[in-house]
């Protein structure tokens, strides 16, 4: 052990190949960095992956321009991928959309493209893998969710409604598709994370999430045998909350 | 008291006018006719109102043609009811859709249908009406949801998004409105609801809801003081697993 | 109707004896008032019953001491109940015991106490009302309890254990007893309740619970029928934070 | 990487000291030795620690008898590891006790040590590990709950009382003490953990937890920094019905 650096012992882990669907700077980044320290080849999707070419050159990443919300997108996506010999068995929905305000003055057009995004879009892509995996019953899909999604804040009914729906999405799925071997997990973000333009304050030391911290924990999940599955994972700053 | 028939001594009711949404034989019918016992004029909007025409009758209420999903058929539907001087100051919102199967058999635009149905027009016709409610600070918006919406069952991913995101969107209304006076409410009904099509078994008495006694839940709801609101009520019968 | 008092139609209520444990000059007055008026005989358990004296006359109620954490007292005061033909087919169980402070101050014997009184006692009770309740395959028990029994505060450790175990118990009750013809169920009363010494600031109109508004959401739970129970209810001012 | 086993790269470990309360062949077990390979030291206490033995031997752990329902027990093995130079900065809560059958035919006193060693001894073992670990704003306090703490089973009141207190505890901890810089956390496990007594059918792989598997988790939550703690975490064989 020693070295400053301890290590827990896991389980061999049996995932491959990995899609990040939402992919930005942060956590999605973060993920994609620790997938590829584990061994998996990494697959990003985002609606302007040009962003992503440094992050991709880095560890060996593809990227694919993808708006998650729309059901041809999607097809196309897993086409590419399957072409591609990386049909993933680890998938991360990772894209969301909000819109805040009273109630009466949301636009009924945003509202709609916050359901699509946040929860529509994890539906799509989480059916497009789970139609490659079950017939190795073997895969996992991970659905990023938020605080909103278990506590519906006032003044943030949008982001309620695609959160909670997601949750949804992600419980039925559990429910059907771990004893078929598909591990499903959706995971709480409650809190801000750190990014180049959110920085702590000096004086509030790890009140904004770590993204690299938050993506140990995806990856702990992976390495959790089927006989003891996690289906729910809430990470939160020590400060924050709840 | 005596006569047979014990009541609830309630505070005075103050709401005036009530829409029913997604009005159909069921539960909305009991609920029409209950909040028309209740002294209120009654409203009801269904894709199909032609089939609403005995009870409207029976009722003395109006019916208007609606597709709660459609930004302007909501439109449509409370400018007509402001413009018949019925701009209501209870609003139930029934409306669902539906469709079942393995995660990977579904049909995307089936499970679009189910979440705009069941969650986005519930928000369009609650906007609609709180708009007309938050001048006078005073109002009820109820929302049906159903065990759906608080468990994920297996191969019932597009009702648990519907019913999650309802849920989600009162909790948020919840949280914002009623401190404006409106009374928002969640009310879980969770069972099969009797009806000409679906009879109980002899051997099973009471397990099914009967949707007059539904809707003296409602009832009561509108009877609470502001006080002692409830946001959410689940109702079920006896022998239902939970 | 008219009268200017709105009435709830309701189906007939068939309950006829009811017993409050706790009882002290909030909530289980308002009970005991409201029981009395839907034509219930009403007994009254209190470890101080003579602060019950005048409710007791108003109503005509009988009034037993009895400290409900207590094994033999719980025993005894059925026992009163049965030789006095009171055999009760409603119990509500009222009676709670909270410490606070940060955790490493409190004292285990406050804590002890608290959940004895707040949790234990509830099982004694309830058990004993169901022994007499199940040959008739009738009955209602509701347990009273608080928004510490679904989130568990800083500093009040000892009201969360207390409350959370009774949501347990009203939980577990429910799904056993109630296809067995016995009502279960818990409310969630969420906020300060109005008395002679908390008056609302009056800036601030219902920011607290009225009693009397409370004790018609339990009389409400009393009037539905088996088709149509609910298990849980919460109620809270409109102002309330939750 | 290679060799068969891969390692999640986790942010170095600064826990040093770990005690297990209510330790025994399972899970207990399973986590003394994962920690010992996380090169903390070990403490076990239990009502009957001569069973511990052979696993103390084996990985340099001290065994101390405790009933952990017991005040004075829990002060004197507070008062033994302080001595010893071994006060600990990790705590896993792991004793629980069970009685299960109708409600009417429980037996009180078994009732009553069913909560006061599920969920008082709980509160007893974290009160004396946070006055130790609060001076150095450092440690972690671990409750070991069950699927009966998050749903009432019918004919299981007594655990579910217990299991609910136990959560009710671990919620009110996190909240007053996670921004002192301990980390509270509630497991669910939920479904059978394998055992020498409890084997899989050979034709339900997976269907019983590996107890090796649990610990990996609580192991995994000792690695997250503290700007992401997950409070709950529940762990399910991917075959378990919930």
């Amino acid at each position: 052990m020693g070295g400053g650096r301890v290590q827990e012992k896991v389980s061999a882990m049996t995932y491959k190949s990995a899609l990040i669907v939402g992919a930005g700077a942060g956590l999605s980044a973060s993920l994609a960095r620790a997938f590829a320290k584990e061994g998996m080849s990494v697959a990003l999707a985002a609606r302007a992956p040009d962003k992503l070419a440094k992050l991709a050159a880095d560890i060996g990443a593809r990227t694919f321009e993808c708006d998650a919300s729309q059901r041809y997108d999607v097809e196309a996506l897993f086409k590419a991928l399957d072409d591609d010999k990386r049909t993933p068995d680890v998938v991360v929905y990772n894209a969301s959309y909000r819109t805040r305000g009273p109630l009466i003055d949301l636009d009924p057009a945003e509202v709609e493209k916050a359901i699509a995004i946040t929860a529509f879009g994890a539906f799509l892509v989480a059916q497009a893998a789970v139609r490659r995996m079950l017939p190795n019953r073997h895969g996992a899909v991970f659905l990023t969710g938020a605080s909103a999604g278990v506590k519906g804040y006032a003044q943030s009914a949008p982001f309620a409604m695609g959160k909670f729906a997601l949750r949804g999405l992600a419980q039925s799925m559990a429910r059907e598709l771990s004893p078929q071997g598909i591990h499903v997990a959706h995971v709480v973000v409650d809190g801000g994370i750190r990014s180049a333009r959110r920085q702590e304050a000096p004086d509030k030391p790890d009140s904004l999430l770590d993204p690299d911290a938050i993506a140990q924990s995806y990856v702990h999940l992976l390495h959790q045998p089927r006989n003891a599955w996690s289906w729910e994972l809430e990470v939160r700053p020590w400060v924050e909350n709840f």
